[in-house]
């Protein structure tokens, strides 16, 4: 059986969605981060960088949330042309390495995400879901990273309809609820 | 012809290193940063976000570096078993979204990168390549960040020789000198 390998509030959370959402059985294997499990021999041999979350199956392991993502919707979702394969790895890339950090960054927070939350409205115009009317593992990847910072940093959509619609769309999937694990505030 | 939009001194270098291998040819569209020009209608019809690089090709286009060295070693490179996808897109995902953030966030620099080279020079043992002999877009995505933490942050990896063995055999690569263009010090 799958193994996932994350820790209390870690970005496990996020992979934890899209098993869920594509019904396949794992295993949720819960390193005690506090004592400092994920920097010993055990799961380095897994992910030598010492982060969580992983994954195992198969006798082939693989970290980093937004690659595991990436593997998951290849391995069990959907077959997808070239092209939305690709724009599932732009919006994945987008959620991991431009919307994520510039959150953490509270100088660029400012300046980057009306930006950035604005071009994701405009993304959004008319779609249910970043591919259209297929949900995909752009959708957990954007989407858990907008639930953050509605959820953490209290952020706002009320600039931004179709953000806040898909918001709320994404909180009332079952597996969201079962992954996430945390509502939406209304 | 596939177009690539960029700005002097943006992550256009990483896609253009990586075309460069692909002996694809492509047409550089020198978007004019300083004066917004990546911020007007035209640029954002093909990036809602504004960001460079974009490229287009065949009537797709796809932004997010990353994402575009995906989609490229998809397209013009060498077939990949599904497994061999995943870890190039983990070694993407962690070029863009944990060791170039982290280099940006001075507190966590100095934490998180002993970690995070400690690991990348671990996965090199024995290794030419992150995927064993076979070049691929992950070692454009990690050479990238790693030649930058060299050029532009004069960070040395004498405790790592794997990483600086791996570093010198990337720059000496004719396709990494036309696209990253800035020679890696001896």
């Amino acid at each position: 059986m799958l193994k996932l390998y994350g820790g209390d509030r870690s970005r496990a959370s996020i992979v934890k969605w899209y098993l869920e959402e594509l019904n396949v059985p794992y295993e949720f294997v819960r390193l005690d981060m506090q004592s400092g499990e994920h920097l010993q021999p055990p799961f380095l041999a897994i992910n030598p960088m010492g982060k969580v979350p992983a994954i195992e199956v198969d006798g082939f392991s693989i970290w980093e949330s937004g690659a595991i993502l990436l593997y998951l919707q290849e391995k069990y979702g959907e077959p997808l042309t070239p092209e939305q394969r690709g724009t599932v790895a732009q919006w994945v890339l987008f959620a991991n390495a431009t919307l994520g950090p510039g959150l953490f960054i509270e100088a660029t927070r400012e300046k980057e995400a009306p930006r950035l939350l604005g071009g994701l409205n405009q993304a959004l115009e008319g779609r249910t879901f970043l591919l259209g009317d297929l949900f995909s593992a752009a959708d957990v990847a954007v989407g858990s990273m907008v639930a953050y910072m509605t959820l953490m940093l209290k952020m706002e959509f009320s600039g931004y309809p179709n953000v806040a619609a898909y918001v709320k769309r994404l909180s009332e999937r079952p597996a969201y609820q079962k992954g996430i694990a945390i509502p939406i505030p209304a």
